[in-house]
């Protein structure tokens, strides 16, 4: 059992460089926070150190055998922590790469230029639940490894495929499959429940603000929009993405 | 044109203690921050004060006829809003008070003890895009008027009547006059699909982690749960609910 009491010891600020995006990259690792995650995060064998507050215990049946486990003080568990109220516990994960040829492409979300942490990891938190096999990130999403998207998916990061790829060329490899690729879009589209069955496909969502780029819509084999019965402007991404993920799922 | 310098000006002090649940409930009144938001509240004739960054230039098209407007320098505003980078523009609002006797209850959603202020706006965002008459905010409720909430209704708040209530009370009144109630549960509870279909209903969602409470599942008409198809435990209230009032709304 190691035990580190100072924030300035060099292992602490190797943590702490993981909350970049640039480290991350650069190392393969990211951090997770809290029991739940830790736990889901043992369970995949993609834990390569858990660090624990000295005042927490750890639960009988976190399986760590074969995991370092580091003892620190609170204060360092408040450095590499991204929450204002950290539980107590953390881990250090390897990244897995996941790619195109390794995944059933039946149903896919692919996601363009997502900004917000939160709506990334909540989406694939969803698709996960709906069956969805995989979920591709283009340009200008969030990063998968920020602290945030990691918090949102609950886990499901962790066993979902989520690979970065170019959303352009990978719809015209879906289409040329014989995948149908629904955009989503609020002009030139058709109601979402208008949607043929169909046993594979692949749903197209975008940037909170913008909606999905022109040049992706206009690849697409049909775009879809969920109506707007009040007075609310559109709906939030992540909501359009379940509501419709579950909507072509349930139809197959 | 009214002009303040100095964060101790007692009207600044007074902003300020907005940012408390207290202090709003005390006046009646609330913080709507940023361009988008400040817009509708002004259409919706709820703004008693438009507060202005020295540096921002009012939209022209913004009807701000009979209402005040205060211009503050950059350090105010930054003090006064709950975001990290403000837009430059504020308003104080007043409260609506909305009572059960004064909606439309054919399509309802009732929210009990949902925390996070974001789902609780979100929710509101997604229940007044689906078309649902009111919404009904039980006891545990993230407060209806903090920051978070408003910012993330996107200005459904100002339209959609939401009315904080005794969800037990409001159940039974609710099915003596014949509409339905669903409420959502892991256990005991059938796949929303087979929901039949219906001109009312009330949908019942809950907390975050421990879902809706036992007294209240008891009381429904029926419980309803979303089919989890991969390996996460479960949906985001905000999503789960979503899918279900789109669903609940077709059907009709």
């Amino acid at each position: 059992m190691k035990y580190i009491e100072s924030v300035k010891n060099p292992q602490v600020k190797q943590w702490k460089k993981l909350l970049t995006k640039k480290e991350r990259d650069k190392t393969g690792k990211y951090l997770v926070e809290g029991f739940h995650l830790v736990e889901e995060a043992l369970k995949e064998e993609i834990v390569l150190e858990v660090i624990i507050n000295e005042e927490t215990e750890m639960p009988a049946h976190f399986q760590v055998e074969g995991t370092e486990l580091i003892y620190v003080k609170n204060d360092i568990m408040k450095a590499i922590c991204d929450t204002e109220a950290p539980q107590g516990i953390a881990a250090v994960c390897e990244q897995k790469s996941t790619s195109m040829a390794s995944i059933n492409p039946d149903k896919l979300l692919l996601i363009d230029a997502v900004q917000d942490p939160g709506n990334i990891g909540t989406m694939i938190r969803t698709a996960d639940a709906a069956g969805i096999d995989a979920v591709i990130l283009g340009e200008g999403c969030a990063d998968l490894y920020n602290p945030k998207v990691v918090r949102s998916t609950q886990g499901s990061l962790f066993h979902m495929p989520v690979i970065k790829g170019n959303l352009s060329e990978i719809i015209d490899e879906l289409k040329q499959g014989g995948t149908p690729v629904y955009g989503t879009a609020l002009e030139g589209a058709s109601p979402f429940e208008e949607v043929e069955k169909s046993s594979r496909f692949a749903l197209l969502v975008g940037n909170e603000g913008q909606g999905v780029s022109k040049e992706l819509l206009e690849k697409t084999t049909k775009n879809l929009y969920i109506p707007i019965y009040g007075k609310s402007e559109s709906l939030n991404v992540g909501i359009a993405a379940g509501i419709l993920m579950y909507h072509l799922r349930k139809s197959i």
